[in-house]
């Protein structure tokens, strides 16, 4: 992990939502001897019980108080939940703790933050890391999730620059490579490559469930692949669906757009348009989509 | 292969088009001690002396009017190349042979071999074998491909129905089961499972290639999955929208009814909406999504 600076250390961590995301950070962090304490907050205290017994978390805090002596804190719950969250948590920063969190949407949480933070918005640096599994819960978290991976960060032009480069050194130390982006640039790119494929995936799904249950003994491996996505927790993509709104209707518009082009083409049967479609398609998934 | 009829043997099988799915069927018969002699035909003698030279053919036949003496001939060309070749085979039909082809649109195959095969179309037996790989050509063929797969047979109301069997017990000896739908329900079926998520895959990526190739770096493992099918051959693609033009716009026209549904869910921030719509399809993609 050449990426680490080497004396990288967080003396005491708090983690608000110790599932697959929030464990595994935990998981990671430890094994690379990141980090002092990890103290985990949440919910439901059975679930932090078995964070506690499987070692992902060192402290079952019983209040978000029990948070206030962290050196960083990393905010794990779905997007929709971060305003609440935030507001409770914002009388509890008494140091200069930098906070961060996981979320698929950053210009919600920039918009909360500054909301319920006030001033203390410069010690929260937002920030999304690119991995996840169909899986969730702590049972599911593993220290090997976030290796190879990417994770961006999108400070807000109040952000402090030491609070950035602590959340850096944070995912490095997981073995993921961190970028940069700015807010509104994080929620068109992935309105574009995650949020509209899921509402793809779920749209056909239910089409076909819709017409005909039957229909799906005929799908070949290829529709699995293309529909696997539809597999994934449905409350969370309804959540990113609506902390991503804006960006995800203009990405939904545009996706018409180059359907029903494709679609008069059909109605046409004009060969050189779909093959010119498909080759420039076929092109780029080949040179660009198996880097990822 | 309890499937299998233990004395099913074809003397002579004529392949037209020894690529990935001829090449394929022809070892699985030989494997299965199914077929006497396999003569292919292509219009490219080197592809067919590669297929002779792998053992997957016995005979490399310079011409159609070499397939006359086969029992059964198995036409396993592009869907858009069967018309001219039912035409170039029909005055080389001399004996009873039956004709089946593996074309994934069976209603342009039909009204083909109707206007070619005249009388002759009662030997004709449209056939669809629900199985490929993102290779092709001869070289990616192998005897399993079809095992375990379904094949669907779509026989024509005046098909004969020993040649129905014949076709039925040849795809058995391969290892694939064998249903019958008709022409009509067969083209709506694969508008929906299979021609309509290529279409969507190749409108995503074309998209995004369109925007911003930078883009496809930020894509995850999702991403990959549900673009995989972009990746196959175009040209094939193309043919098969052609094909199937009537179904496969009611499909698309469906899809953008849904999607058009999904979007004014999210402009309207209708939780409710997206909730049920989302559950509903994680629903039916995780009961059938994984049996076929």
């Amino acid at each position: 992990m050449s990426a680490t600076a080497p004396d990288f250390f967080i003396e005491r961590l708090g983690i608000v939502g110790v599932g697959l995301i929030g464990g595994s950070l935990a998981r990671a962090l430890k094994e690379a001897g990141a980090v002092g304490e990890v103290v985990g907050f949440g919910r439901d205290p059975a679930h932090l019980k078995k964070a506690r017994e499987l070692n992902v978390i060192d402290v079952a805090a019983d209040s978000l108080a029990r948070l206030a002596s962290c050196d960083v804190i990393v905010l794990a719950v779905p997007v929709l939940s971060m305003h609440e969250l935030l507001e409770a948590l914002a009388p509890v920063l008494v140091r200069q703790t930098v906070v961060t969190d996981v979320g698929s949407v950053k210009g919600n949480v920039a918009n909360a933050a500054r909301k319920s933070l006030g001033a203390r918005v410069s010690h929260f640096v937002p920030a999304h890391p690119i991995a996840g599994t169909e899986r969730s819960g702590v049972e599911a978290s593993f220290a090997e999730l976030f290796r190879g991976r990417r994770v961006v960060l999108t400070p807000l032009p109040e952000t402090d620059q030491a609070g950035v480069e602590l959340v850096r050194g944070m995912w490095r130390a997981t073995g993921a490579e961190v970028l940069d982006m700015s807010v509104a640039r994080h929620d068109e790119v992935f309105a574009l490559t995650s949020h509209l494929p899921h509402v793809l995936a779920y749209a056909l799904v239910e089409l076909l469930a819709r017409r005909d249950g039957d229909l799906f003994q005929f799908a070949a491996s290829g529709f699995r692949d293309f529909t696997r996505i539809a597999s994934s927790d449905p409350f969370m993509w309804r959540d990113i669906c609506l902390a991503n709104r804006g960006p995800l209707l203009a990405a939904i518009e545009q996706y018409e757009d180059r359907l029903a082009a494709l679609k008069d083409a059909v109605a046409r049967a004009d060969a050189v348009f779909l093959n010119e479609f498909f080759v420039r398609a076929k092109r780029a998934r080949d040179v660009f989509g198996d880097k990822s």
